[in-house]
Parts: structure tokens; C-alpha cells; sequence
């Protein structure tokens, strides 16, 4: 279960019901001229998961393996990363995942290192195909551990593109597994698709169960029963001149690669040219609680006032730690916290902090996850995709491509030529 | 060797010429007025570094040690971490280093796990003496242990904290070896005191030349021969309604930990309410290359103008990869990378897209390192402190305090009473 809650205070009641309802009404288009497609991942990608489930995961090379290898970058890699981020502490037998992504010698050579070609299953992640880092540290695997798709290595290896990439022509050639992504769900809203779902399947995460999650958001937001998105999406787009950064502050060290997957989807999604040539956007940070209390919080208190706050929390944790009734000389007066959990002390500089930040008139809100499990994390990751399309419709603009990014590839490639 | 470069027009000369000396004037005062003290760092702290070089090195207790412990959060934490995560790929012989900072019951528990107590380091370490999650941390890590103050285990903690603080005084009470702390060097100013060189050295880094390569940029900017950092600080401060975000886009996955350094020391010094009761600030936002290109880049690039970008990277990596001549049929497009260095793809990255984010008029800059080195590091952190006291005088604000952070403080005091 998940709760969440709106501290600013309501607008205009008329103007806000408009705004809600006619961004309500841009989503439904978009689903239904097929503009997007990520609504419909929940439903759809069960049968992915049914099919991993039955035919891959009883054969003796998944069952051997120890380890899922993804090579894949920012949407490819991202949200898998998350999952797996948050989800480990509650599946603690699902196999290692490495994260092949970014072309850095440093960090590549040790990860090589730590894999056993004989103990992996490598998926190989690009929506086009082309990926330059994906495509290279491929063949720096093929040639590392002396994989031959044309051998029975390829039952190791998986494919995962849009049908008829030119990545999806390689694997056929060389009769490699392939999955598909469907032509209208962009990288930043794929993890719900094989993207995802497929190497988490293949690690052993209860991937029917996120996918659970996320189905009775969809199905929440569509019957209205879930207008706290429209709220929230229709203030952040409706001021985002005033406010034109959007903190998550998320409590809890395996929240941080969510917290970057919320940055690709948001920032990517929201940084625009919109219809009238105008530059809009709005800029996502995601930060960890409570360290970042020790780096962050003095700027959102005392800086600006150019930021909304998003408290995201676990009130139960799979894990605790009880604080033992010690009493160091001198410094007794940190034992009122002696005889609690570790969990309450994060959960109480959470409160504070947000409490503190409040009392400065910063817009903030909080999601509440009762505890960490499959079902909530795959409502959470459909929570901020409805809820970054909402921004993105208010905004005017297209949530769902990304033509900044193509100059510096084309300059990529000019310098190697 | 470190090559700084600022591809912004310079602005009217005798105007910025002015600006710049304001700046260096108030800096200057400030180091003489002892308002600050890092400017000292460099010199003073070589005797730390020599003492525990001398006396703790050969000790039995350390040369058998093979992990250092730090127990500590934020400036307490952050700087020692981002050192150890660029020079652990050229120190392979360093002990590892633990760092518990976040009272994350999950995350504890995992770390917890991985320490041999008989063979580890504990350095405890917070300025006021007093931070609730450090000494709650430790006594988790006393009870876990076993480890008695009292008795001989004192020989493998090491307490770091101002001169008088609770904490020194628990240290004396038992006898534990306690570093001190200049009165006048806030947390996130620290690292190069005892509490990054204590640890540090105690894990076998070579931190006497980290303090070579910060004295040399120290002497420098005070002889007027590194003025690059007056003039990027001015003109980030001067801006900071036009431009209120600065972007660190960092080339390579180990330079993570210190774009999270820089975020705090950037964030909590110039988040300010000025002279003037005026709120001021420029927000830091840390992104790793080439990943973020897939996360960030869209929404500098077509996103509104309100961002700087500083390209940090380095040239030749410790370890390097060649990148095999291996064609995909069907992707051949991409084997124009092919018999390269993994190297050269991120730098090729780097370039092209430093390239295409000035091509559309956003003031960027850059900061490229010869190699990893121990000087270049220490260079690299001395440059961050003067820019951000450049940025601060000139924006007329107390760089060093950090009022904001007080109120949260107190409220979860009053929620466990």
C-alpha cells in the first residue's frame, strides 16, 4: 500500500478541476491514438513473464547461472537497476545483476573481472539497435570470455529491441533469443516491457507482481480514483517558472538508483521546445535521505525558493537494526534514541526534515510505501510515468521523444571518421 | 597537470577585472582573519600525515588490518569516499574502505556483514562530536563487535572531531587516539584535515601528495596566477538569477562520490540568505558521462536556459580496454569504433557532446586531467574550495555556516522526547 499526500495548499477549485480534467482528457487521447504505450505494459507483459517462467527458467543454463549480465544504457538499463536496487533486500536468492553501461575502462575492466561466463546469462538491451556503448561493450564481452553466437553459447545470450532493429537482424541471423519492445513505448517508460522484465524474470524477481502493482494504478487513474496525479502533475507544469526544480528526497540507500531513474524519466521526458518555440522544463534531482540532509537541505531552507520537495519513504523495513543502550560519556544526550530501531531514526529525520521544510512555505509531498514489495514498487513506477505524462500534456509539449540528444551523436561519429 | 578552459565571451573587461579583485580581496581577509582555515590545509596537515605514517603504519594492529572503517556523514564522509573512489584504480593495494553514514537499516545491515572487526580500522568521525546517526552508528558497530573501549581493542579506533568537542572528551575518558579538527574548517572544507588524511593514509593512499597537488594551486591562486577561478566564480555568482543551476557532467563512473562531494560543498555554502535578508543560491547538480547523455542531456539542451555546464574528465585511464574488431552483421554502421580504446569512445563522448551543448549558447567549461594521480586530486578539491569562497564573496553571503540545517535538527530531538 502506498499513501500519498499534498501539503500546498488547493487552488482555485474551478480553474484546477479544468486543468485536471483537460489534462485527463490529452492522456486518454494519447492512449487511445496509441501516442504512448506504456499503459497498456501491465497487462501486456504478463505473457513475457509467463513465457521467461516456462520456457527459459527450468532450462539447465538458467538454473546454473548465478548471474544476469545487462548491457544496455539509460533507458535500457536504468529502471532494471532500480528494481533490482530496492527489491534485493526482500529476494535475497535472486541472482547477482551486473550492469554493463557505461564505456569507462575503469569501471568495465572490474566488472568483467567479477563474471563467470560459464555462471551468466547476458541480455543485451538497445531500442534501436544501434546503441554505440550498448553495441561495443558487446563485442568487448563476445571477445573477453570467447562467446561464439553461432555455438551453443547463444543460449546464453538474449536480445531485447524493437522488432526489425537492426539489432533484432543480428540476433536472427545468428537465431539468438529476441524480445520485443513495443514501437510506442519510448526507453525512459520501458522497464515494464522485456526491457525489464525479462532480465529480472531471469534473475528470479516476482515479476508478475510489480506488474500487479502497476495495473491497479493504471486502472486507478483511468477510473479518476486516483486524482492526486492530476493534482500534482497540473501544479508542477501549471508553476513551473516559480518552481523550476523538482526534488525527490528519497529515504533510504536502495532508493538511489530509483532516484535516478525518476531523473532520466522526468528530465528527459520534460525539458522540451514546445509548440509555440518556447523552452520549457522542469528539472528533476534525486537525493538520499538522510545523508543528503548533511549536503542539500541548508540550500532548499535558506536558497531559493525555486524547488518543490518530494518526501518518498518505507515505514516497515524487511531488514532493522535495534540501537543498542549504550552510553558514551559525555555525549549522553544522543541516548534518547537508545532502544529504538535504526529504521525509526531514519523515519524520524524524514519527519523532521520534511516538517522543517514545510514550515519554510516550500510546495512539498510525500509517498508512503508501507513496505518494500513487488506490488509497490511497480505502482511506484507507474505513479511517476502517469505522473510525468500529466506534466508533460499541461505543458503542451511531446513527454515521449528526445531530439536534443541527436546532435551529439552525429558528432560522435564525424570524430571517429 | 590539470588544464582548466572557459568557453564563455569574457565580459566587459574593466567591469570583470573589478569583480575579480573584490573577490580575491575578501578572500585574502578572510584567510587572514582566520575566517576560514583550509587555505592551511595543505601544509599543516603533512604532520598528520607524517604521525600516523610513523607511529600507526608499522603497528602490528594496522599492518594486519585489511579494511578501514569510517563512521561518520556528510563532510565527514563525503571526501574521504570521493578520494577513494578515483584513486582506489590506481592504488590497488590500498585496504578497502567502508564507509557507514546512512542509518538505513538495510544498508548497515549489508555493510556490517562484510567487516571482520580483528581485521578492520574504525576511524569515528564528526566534528560537533555530537551527530546523532555517527554516534548511533558506532555504538551499533561496539555491540555488533563486541569491541570494548576499555581494553585493547582501543588500538583499532581512532576518534577525528574539534579539540574539546563530547566526542574528544569520550575519546580521552578511554584513552582512544583522537585527530583534531581546525576550529575554522567546516565539514564539507575538511577532507584534506585529519579527516580525510587519517583514514586515508591509515588504507595506504599516498595522501602526502594529495597535499602536494592542493599547496600547489593554493600558492597560485593567492599569486594571483590561477585567476581562471576568479573569473569562472565571479561570473557564476554575478549570474545566478540568469544561470541557477551548474551542472558537473563528470567523464567516468569513478568520479561518482566526488560529483557528491561537490554537490555538497557547492549546495550548502551558497545557499544563503544574504547581507540583505535576500535568499540567494546556486544549485549544484552532479551527472556522470557518458550515462547521463541518456538521463540529462535532452533537457539541457532544449530545456530552458537557466543551466552552466562544467566537462570534467581524464585523458589517459589506468586500465585501458581495446574495443575488438569484431563486425555485428547488420550493425556494421558502428565499427567505426573498432581497434579504438574504450578510453577513446568516452572522451570521443565527452567531446562531442561538450560540443553540441555550446553550440546552443550555454556558458560551458572544462576540466581535463592528464592522468588519476594523487596531485591532480589534491589540485582538483583546492580548486573546488577557492571557487566555491569566490562564488560566495561575491555573492556577499557566509560560505561557511549552515543556519538552515539547525531546525530539523531540533525536531526530531522532540519527537523521540
Amino acid at each position: 500500500m502506498i499513501d500519498y499526500t499534498i501539503d500546498w495548499m488547493p487552488e482555485n477549485g474551478a480553474e484546477l478541476e479544468a486543468n485536471m480534467n483537460e489534462a485527463f482528457e490529452k492522456i486518454v487521447e494519447e492512449r487511445e491514438r496509441g501516442i504512448s504505450g506504456y499503459y497498456f505494459l501491465p497487462q501486456d507483459s504478463r505473457m513475457i513473464v509467463e513465457e521467461v517462467e516456462a520456457t527459459l527458467l527450468p532450462t539447465q543454463t538458467v538454473q546454473e547461472a548465478d548471474t544476469v549480465v545487462v548491457i544496455g544504457i539509460g533507458g535500457s538499463s536504468l529502471g532494471a537497476k532500480a528494481l533490482d536496487g530496492v527489491l534485493r533486500s526482500i529476494t535475497p536468492e535472486a541472482k547477482r545483476m551486473v550492469f554493463l553501461e557505461n564505456p569507462d575502462p575503469v569501471e568495465v575492466s572490474e566488472k568483467l573481472e567479477s563474471i563467470d561466463p560459464d555462471k551468466s546469462l547476458f541480455c543485451i538491451i538497445s531500442k534501436s539497435g544501434g546503441t554505440i556503448e550498448t553495441t561495443t561493450l558487446y563485442k568487448i564481452v563476445l571477445d573477453r570470455f570467447g562467446l561464439r553466437p553461432e555455438s551453443e553459447h547463444k543460449e546464453r545470450l538474449f536480445v531485447i529491441t524493437d522488432e526489425g532493429s537492426i539489432l533484432h537482424r543480428y540476433a536472427e541471423e545468428h537465431g539468438i533469443k529476441s524480445y520485443f519492445i513495443p514501437h510506442n513505448v519510448g526507453g525512459r517508460f520501458s522497464v515494464l516491457s522485456a526491457v525489464g522484465m525479462v532480465p529480472l524474470t531471469l534473475a528470479g524477481y516476482k515479476t508478475c507482481d510489480i506488474l500487479k502493482g502497476a495495473q491497479q494504478i493504471v486502472k486507478a487513474f483511468f477510473d479518476r480514483q486516483a486524482d492526486h496525479i492530476l493534482q500534482k502533475g497540473v501544479f508542477y507544469a501549471g508553476h513551473w517558472q516559480d518552481y523550476p526544480m523538482n526534488v525527490l528526497f528519497a529515504y533510504g540507500s536502495f532508493l538511489e538508483d530509483f532516484a535516478k531513474w525518476y531523473v532520466q524519466l522526468w528530465g528527459e521526458s520534460l525539458g522540451k521546445i514546445d509548440a509555440q518555440g518556447e523552452r520549457v522544463g522542469l528539472t528533476p534531482l534525486g537525493h538520499i535521505g538522510s545523508v543528503d540532509q548533511h549536503s542539500f537541505l541548508q540550500l532548499i531552507m535558506e536558497g531559493p525558493r525555486d524547488k518543490t520537495v518530494t518526501f518518498l519513504k518505507v515505514e516497515h523495513f524487511p531488514t532493522e537494526i535495534t540501537i543498542p543502550d549504550i552510553s558514551l560519556k559525555h555525549i549522553e544526550k544522543n541516548d534518547y534514541i537508545n532502544g529504538h530501531s535504526l529504521g525509526e531514526l531514519l523515519d524520524g529525520e524524514c519527519e523532521a526534515t520534511w516538517e522543517s521544510i514545510r514550515s519554510q512555505g516550500v510546495p512539498t509531498d510525500g509517498i508512503v510505501l508501507d513496505r518494500i514489495s513487488e506490488e509497490n514498487l511497480g505502482e511506484l513506477i507507474l505513479y511517476y510515468e502517469l505522473l510525468t505524462s500529466v506534466a508533460g500534456a499541461t505543458l503542451g509539449i511531446d513527454t515521449y521523444n528526445q531530439p536534443g540528444v541527436e546532435l551529439g551523436k552525429k558528432i560522435l561519429v564525424k570524430k571517429f571518421h
